[in-house]
């Protein structure tokens, strides 16, 4: 707030697809005193998160915390079950995707990086099909990115599973659901997905990777005891146990689930009329927490972004890697609601208008019309 | 926050005017750890805030700082300058200019209360004509609301000081700034505006009325001393002093009045497209602050309101006194920007919609072609 | 905090007799979002405090919220129910009585005020003496500080109900209760206080004095509706209601009075070892949230006071009025605790030390035989 | 704060050795609405922490920041510059020395692990003695716990630093500063410590240790563009930034050190007061951040501290590893004051009367001695 640019007043439009707009209750909770982490009042806010995440991945099963980005967490999932020169089948989904195997490089895996356009989710034919062939059960693990962030394409996590139900193959299913947990529908247990679970849990005891900080041994008696192996985040956990307030006893994941879906519709049809291009190509897979949106040709994303960020306040998401330049993305995810969905779209639709990008005026007046609609509600 | 109705997420719309949007630096400075008010470190806050409120009231004299809303500060003006019996001459611009009225008259004052039609400021020519006929000097006081925050409309202060001058008349010469000051262009001692000024504390050497807690006398010494003459609330001026540094030393007061105009012209641009009608009848004194929106004759203005509140959870002004179910007020003022106006601005046109009322569709997009073009930033 | 002096570090010791140290949970209260004040949720909010407000006065009355210091109360106690010339008894228990019966003055009433020595509270006898010669009835009120802040004494309400009740006197009885509600036992209503009751409020419909801002008539609907008949001062009611949650449904008043007395008492030992004087003469009537210390003959309190401030930033209650440079006053009362207190006593001590005041050096440890004990806790 | 137990009030005496008091404007600080990680605002934030932390660290070299605990510091130290099967040189100071090991041993290094009675610090004549046997430098890395927070016993880095380099031994010199950085002084470059400097780099260019996540060469360029290679904690970083203006440009640094010394000195005197023995048994060791009590045999320390968290709402940190009811520890670093460690000492001898410690009663009143004193200020 301090470095706001001069000129600049009220609320910054934070809409990149994460981090999202906090609500105000979680960033006062975060600013609580810290307490005594080996004392009985932390022990109930231990057991209290890994209750909450519970139920916000949907599982009866293991949850582990850190105060990494998800990026911590994606190592904790191949340390934990692989070891060294173990196969696992990746998919180019997107910068997500591609990110996540240069770190499985890294940590000596053994990839199969199946190449995608960028424009699509995991075809869940293709794993079929990839796991047929591997009838010596190579492949340890089968990694997919739930909500690629970088595209804006939701792949179908139930339809994979059936697909690697299918091979009858014993491989691992392990998920990403960095911006789409909480947001989109996610049913870890029923999905059968297995980091973390019993099937996990017991790959660890003979993995052989490297780990000590990331290890789910030490970290899996949280739920029973409340403490951490190491000196926890104590405040960023009275945020998230503020946040799981909001989420299952207030506002109720079904609901957020519908709200998200409705701001989702609600941006591509603006996309629409504006005549532009989303960039997932597959309906199915459109994501509900983010819209990617294709520049045309001969445009800089870039400079529409800077344009809006200079003149409106708004932050958009980039084109990362080999995007850079082509989309810009709207993230319509976390602490939200329909007129800060208007004040978004409206920026873009200005942004569009000052930046000379060839377009048609009425996007937001499609929004408007299907979110103003007296049945929607 | 935390009785938000269940389904409600993302930031309330708060844009009835005043209280506004109260910026987070704000809110966190209310919230430091209270201090002696009696200490060194204090001392240097209330000097700061009286020097700070001399900058936005641009005067150079005497400022007075009370932790009421403005209604005691109308009280301070009365009872510290005048005597019961003493005859002041007041406009009907609207609900506040009432119950200024109804005020004076509990404080036993002789008000001669000129009517008005709620559409239109304080006209020059008849403060020129009342006070000619005034050959006694019986007039004390002439009241004006600069900004009626009831309707929208904007009295010329300095022409009614010129009036007032061209019938070389001596009355006191009050102003209600409460919705206006640090919003729309005001200056003290440029226009020769009394309550306070050296002529209003010679007037409180004589005056009658009775008066304890509001007396100036005593709390003139704030501006040298730093101290207030009783328990002053301290945390609400740690807020002033954040605001004070936000207005005058990041935004300057000249960027948020011309803001303040963009977006009073943006949202007259909207209604008139939606076909409806500006309460304020006369272009030279429409605020820059609110507008308040005429709904046609046979349509309830609060149920507009209601309906905008529970679908959009966005919180509008209602029509106050006689102007009960006939407008509603929309806000533009406070810590507010182009992306929340349109947030703003789209909520009404879902709500007028959804309720019914006879409009076109087009008021967003009259206001997003204004805010969006190239030449206006 | 921005301007704590260098070198300084760790939270500040506010040991005046009000304001009190804040609980972190009330300053962020204050610090939510501002919400309309004629919407629904701040009527529950309106309503939530006044319903507190009753069980903090222990009332069944009305109870009236102004954003003012109490200053403002007493003065709406006064114009409420008196008229000019009206015949009022007040005592002179020490500076704050001193200031009301200054308030008394300016709003024309006639007061009787009976001297004091500032070490005593009001003596029962002498009020029943007072009314029992006034055979005429013309004393309206009978106005009493319950606890004087300036000298740390404590009137005996009951025992003073209790001699106007013998005298038969129809007079009205007014309490200040700033520094003592919520700290130290207060009944309104099983006391027989007025300032509000039914006969107050019958006297407010002939009372002639003049008021505005300060009429209860307006203010006693809000326990009903939940609003307020001016803008209120919405923030400042959000840290009320948390307040009222924290001392009636967590700590409850009756632990919260055990509390301060137990203070109370453990400073008095403390003050007593070190070989001086409590100001209040009179045991029955210490007061259990501030003690003022009696400084010995040719040593000036304030420089006690500034040496300690400077030297570890704690704040200390100067002597007002006629006790200037004579004592130092200790608060112990508002978000206490034993830890605190002992922090406060050691700097007291240090502080006796530092400037040269003869003393002997156990007043910490008297506290601590007295707060360690077994049986005390 | 709101599980605090019924009866509790005030602030909470959080006397662990870490995590420590927090100042409220850090709190603010991490309240901050959350930014683009991507955008100009944050590349400043970023390469302001950097800086800031390069002051700290005294270095010029590479600062690398993690959200995780000291625990991620460690592996990254180890991951970095070192290959499995390499020889470390380890020192059982105590708890965290025994858990570094630990974590060594994990990742596949070969440990040489000198025992230790956890009342010393390392001894730099052994090290210099390690080192000279290893002839063939097997010895690849120095691993110096600074201030080992679970005995408070500080070894003395630039002694050991002398040792190594009278053995001419180039092992890398890695040091744990977790509970000494910015409480007691600690000087990077000077001392010659290597993780991180620019030979730590050399030896990540060829260190064959899997690693990802907490990889130094991604890390090492958020000093110049302000940007991290992953999602970083930004609302920590606030924090941070706000911790570092105080302590750098607000307290400095030197005053700091001196802050923590005589804190440190007031503790052990009362403890030799109180007839009780101090952990250290070194003074040139003594720790100025915390001081570990002995309990005399046939008492239990974890039972003082339960004792002394229900009656006086203070938390001490419990014995850990061997040392478990044998000691407890007295936290004096942070956001502390003179009156906070009043207070602490306060509810320690308080707490060891009403667990019936053997004990005599002068420990605060020696502490008193000390920190009253004119000339110690």
């Amino acid at each position: 707030m301090k470095n706001q640019p001069p000129g600049h007043t009220g609320r910054h439009f934070l809409q990149i697809p994460g981090p999202t707009n906090v609500p105000d209750r979680v960033l006062q909770a975060i600013a609580f005193p810290t307490i005594d982490h080996r004392g009985p009042e932390f022990a109930e806010l231990g057991k209290d998160v890994v209750a909450g995440m519970k139920r916000v991945f949907q599982t009866e099963g293991t949850v582990v915390i850190y105060p990494s980005s998800g990026t911590g967490a994606w190592e904790a999932a191949l340390v934990n079950t692989l070891s060294p020169g173990d196969r696992v089948l990746m998919f180019e989904t997107g910068h997500f995707a591609t990110l996540w195997r240069q770190m499985a490089t890294r940590l000596r895996l053994d990839i199969e990086f199946v190449p995608g356009d960028w424009r699509h989710g995991v075809d869940p034919a293709q794993v079929s099909e990839k796991l047929a062939t591997d009838r010596e059960h190579r492949v340890k693990a089968v990694c997919i990115v739930h909500n690629e962030t970088s595209t804006g394409v939701t792949s179908r996590i139930p339809e994979i599973r059936a697909a690697i139900d299918r091979a009858r193959h014993p491989a691992l299913f392990m998920v990403d659901t960095i911006s789409s947990l909480a947001s989109i529908e996610y049913r870890h247990d029923e999905w059968g997905v297995d980091a973390v679970s019993d099937k996990a849990m017991a790959a660890a005891k003979t993995a052989k990777s490297v780990r000590s900080y990331w290890d789910w041994q030490a970290m899996q008696e949280t739920g029973h005891t409340g403490f951490f192996p190491y000196t926890p985040a104590t405040n960023l956990l009275f945020g998230l146990r503020e946040a799981l307030k909001m989420l299952l006893d207030e506002e109720g994941l079904p609901t957020v689930f519908q709200r998200h879906a409705r701001h989702g519709e609600a941006t591509r049809r603006a996309v629409k009329a504006w005549g532009l291009e989303v960039l997932c190509a597959e309906p199915r897979e459109y994501s509900n927490s983010l819209t990617a949106v294709v520049v045309p040709e001969g445009h800089d994303a870039d400079r529409v972004r800077d344009i809006i960020l200079d003149g409106f306040d708004m932050s958009l998401g980039t084109g990362l890697g080999k995007m850079k330049g082509k989309i810009f993305r709207i993230g319509h995810l976390g602490h939200f609601n329909d007129l800060m969905l208007c004040g978004t779209l409206c920026g873009v639709e200005m942004g569009l208008h000052r930046s000379g990008i060839p377009h048609r005026a009425g996007g937001v007046a499609a929004a408007l019309e299907f979110l103003g609609a007296l049945d929607t509600a």
